[in-house]
C-alpha cells in the first residue's frame, strides 16, 4: 500500500446521511498506518483549488462518531463542474499535500470528477487512487440498487404524506384536497415512496405524478375529481420536475407583485404543486393547500432510515478498503441480493459509467395509466425506508339517535 | 352529579397532540358511573347537527390509548360558525342523545361554541355542563400561558429551520439564502419559536419577521445583506401572515402561468415565503430557497414535544373532573408556575373571555428593531419545545500546505 495522505470531499445537495459515509472514510483509514492522515477538503474540489484543506484526525473521536447523527455535508459541498484548465492545479495540489487516496462523496458529477482527476494523474504518472462514494436523495445513480441518503429522504416524504393525509381526511368537510411536492427534476423515486404512506385504500397518498411520465392537464383533473367523489377530499403528490407532453415544466408561470411586473426565470420559483393547487382550486372551487418542503426533506436526521444510515456508512469505509487493495477508478455500489427479508453487499461500478448514465424510475414501478406506483416498486422501496410510525383510526361505532 | 351522557368533539386544525386531550376526556369519563357513554361528535357540531354521532366507549382501549400518539382530529374537524336558528336544533340534539356534558376541544371560535350553547341551554332550563378543552398550534387563545398542540408545532419548526439551517451553511457556495415559513395568520408564535434553533451566532434563524410588526421590504433587504455580509448566507423565517403597514399581506401577487391570465384570491395562493424570495433574489441575485410546509407542522406525531403531550392529555382529563364538580362554562387553561425548572398547574378561565380575546406575542418578547425575538421569549418557549436534537460542527483543523 502506498504511504501518503487520503483527502475526502462531500459534493452537491446534502443528505441526512452523508456525514456517515465521511465518518466511514475517516475510521477506515484509521485501520492502515500507511495513510498517514485523513484530510478534508471544505466545500468539495472548490475549496481544494483553494487550498482549504483540514485534518480530521485532529477532530475528536465523539465528534467523528457523532457525524452519523449529524445531517447536511460536514466539510461544505459545492457544485463546481471541473474545466480542463484546473487539472494541473489540482495535480499540484494533490502533490503539495502528498495524497495518494481521494474519496468524493457524491452523484454522478461527482463521479464524473474523480473519473476524469484519476485518469489525469495516470497519464502525469502521479500515482493516486480515487474511489467514488454514492450519494444522492434522488436515486438516480446508475449502477447501484439504490444511493445512500435515498431511504432517509424517501422516509421524510411517506411520514409527511402519512401525516398530512390524515389531516386533510379528518378536515374533508374544509379543505378538500392536499398537494405534497418532492425534490428530484428528472426522476420520480422520492414522489413514488410516498406510496409507502398508504395502507388503507383511502389514505393519501391518491395520485402519484412522476416526471417520468409526460403531465396530462386533463386527466390530472378527471383523477382528482373521481378520488373526491369516492373519499371526499383528495391526497396528490408531485416530483417538481413535471412536464408538459412538449417538454415545458409544470412549475412555469409568471408571478406580479404590487410593486413591479417582472417574471419569474431561473432566480425564484412557482412551483408545480402550486400550480396543480391552482388548476384544481379554478377548476372545482375547492379550498386545499400546496406542501413544499425543497431541502428539508435532504437533512432530516431525526427521520432517518437506519438501514440507510447503516449503508452510507459501510459505503464509506468500503471505499478505503478498496483503494487499500489497491482499487481504482470505482465507485462503491450497492446490490441487492434479497427483499424479504432485505439483504444486500457491497459491489463496484466504474466511475466512467456512472458518469454518463442516469437511472429514472423503470416502466415496471410506473401503474399503466401513469398516475401511481406498482407493487413491483413497493416491494423496492420498502425495506430501504425501514417501518412507518402506526396510527390509529376510530372504529366509529354509530349511535341509533 | 347528573346522570346522562358526555360527548367530545374537535374543532378547527388538528395538532399533533388534539387526539391526547381526547383520549383524556374518554379515559376520565369511564371513572364516573354517571357518564353513561362517552360519545363523540364525528366533525365538531356540524356532524353533531346531522346526528353523526359515535359511541366511543366501544372502541378497543388500545385504540384510546394509541390516540394519545395519533396526529390529526380522530374524531374529524369542522370550521362550522353556528347560526342563532343553529340552536334549537342542537338543544333537540343533546336531548335525543340524553347529553349532559359537552367537552369541545378546539380554538377561540369553538369555545364560542360552547359558550352560546351553554347559555342558551341555560335559558331553556336544560341541564347541562360545557367545558372547553384548549387547542392551537398558533398559540393565540386568551386566558391561558400556551396551549396545547403549540409546544409540539414549535418543535416541528425548531427543528426544521436547524436542520436546514446547516444545509444552508453547507450549500453557502451554491446557494445564499433560505426562507422558512410557519403558519400563524395573526400571531407570530410559532415564527418566533425557530430561534430555538440557534446555539452558535451564525446558526439559523438569522431574521424573523412576525405578523405583529409591519413588514418593512428595505429593512428587510438591508437586513438580509447585513447578514450575508457576515457570514455568507442567510435564513429567514416568517409567519404566512405578515403585511405591509397599510395591511396588504405580503403574500399578495398575482399569478398567471401558460394557459390564461387569472388572478390569484382566495383560492389558491402564493405565500409570503415565495414573495421574499423573490425580493432577494431580484434585489441581489442570490440562488436559494423556500419552504412551505403549511398543515405537516400540525401533525407531526414524531416530532412531539412530551411535555406538550402531557398537558394535553392533562387538559383533557381536567375538563371532565371539572364537570363532575359541576363547572360550567369555563376552559381548562394553563398557568406556568415557573420556567426553571419548568412547572404548571392547571386553571380555569371563562369561556365567553377566551371567546372574543386573542394574544398576539408581547412587545417584551419581539426584538426592538422587530426582526428577531428576546431572550424573554426564549425563556419562555424553551420548556414548551424540549430539548433539540443536537449534532455536531467540525472545528475544522487547517492544514497549512
Amino acid at each position: 500500500m502506498m504511504r501518503g495522505n487520503a483527502i475526502v470531499g462531500q459534493s452537491g445537495g446534502p443528505t441526512a446521511v452523508i456525514n456517515a459515509s465521511l465518518c466511514g472514510v475517516i475510521e477506515a483509514c484509521r485501520q492502515y498506518p500507511e495513510i498517514e492522515r485523513c484530510l478534508g477538503m471544505r466545500f468539495g474540489v472548490q475549496g481544494f483549488l483553494e487550498s482549504d484543506v483540514i485534518d480530521l484526525y485532529q477532530e475528536a473521536p465523539e465528534t467523528i462518531e457523532a457525524l452519523k447523527r449529524t445531517p447536511s455535508s460536514a466539510l461544505g459541498s459545492c457544485r463546481y463542474k471541473l474545466r480542463d484548465e484546473d487539472f494541473p492545479r489540482l495535480l499540484e495540489q494533490l502533490q503539495r499535500f502528498n495524497i495518494r487516496y481521494v474519496f468524493l462523496i457524491g452523484g454522478n458529477d461527482t463521479m464524473d470528477t474523480i473519473h476524469r482527476l484519476e485518469e489525469f494523474c495516470r497519464k502525469q504518472n502521479y500515482p493516486m487512487l480515487g474511489v467514488g462514494i454514492p450519494k444522492t436523495v434522488d436515486n438516480d445513480l446508475f449502477g447501484t440498487d439504490h444511493t445512500p441518503g435515498y431511504g432517509s429522504a424517501a422516509r421524510y416524504v411517506a411520514i409527511s404524506v402519512r401525516q398530512a393525509g390524515m389531516l386533510a381526511r379528518d378536515m374533508r368537510r374544509v379543505d378538500q384536497f392536499v398537494i405534497f411536492q418532492t425534490v428530484g427534476r428528472s426522476a420520480g423515486w422520492l414522489a413514488a415512496a410516498s406510496a409507502l404512506a398508504k395502507s388503507a385504500e383511502d389514505d393519501a397518498p391518491h395520485i402519484i405524478l412522476v416526471p417520468e411520465r409526460p403531465f396530462d392537464r386533463d386527466k390530472f383533473l378527471a383523477d382528482v375529481k373521481r378520488v373526491y367523489d369516492k373519499f371526499g377530499w383528495c391526497s396528490v403528490v408531485c416530483g417538481e420536475g413535471i412536464t408538459y407532453p412538449d417538454g415545458r415544466p409544470v412549475s412555469q408561470a409568471t408571478v406580479t407583485d404590487q410593486f413591479s411586473n417582472v417574471e419569474f426565470g431561473a432566480m425564484g420559483g412557482t412551483s408545480a404543486a402550486m400550480m396543480l393547487h391552482r388548476m384544481i382550486s379554478q377548476t372545482y372551487g375547492w379550498r386545499g393547500e400546496f406542501q413544499v418542503c425543497e431541502s428539508l426533506q435532504m437533512c432530516a436526521a431525526d427521520r432517518v432510515s437506519e438501514i440507510d444510515l447503516e449503508e452510507a456508512y459501510a459505503c464509506g469505509r468500503e471505499a478505503v478498503r478498496l483503494a487499500s487493495e489497491g482499487v481504482s477508478g470505482m465507485m462503491v455500489s450497492i446490490r441487492r441480493e434479497s427483499s424479504q427479508p432485505y439483504r444486500y453487499r457491497l459491489d463496484t461500478v466504474p466511475l466512467a459509467e456512472v458518469a454518463i448514465k442516469a437511472k429514472p424510475m423503470p416502466d415496471e414501478f410506473i401503474s399503466a395509466e401513469g398516475n401511481y406506483v406498482t407493487e413491483a416498486f413497493l416491494e423496492y422501496a420498502r425495506p430501504l425506508v425501514g417501518p412507518l410510525p402506526e396510527y390509529v383510526r376510530l372504529k366509529g361505532y354509530k349511535v341509533g339517535a
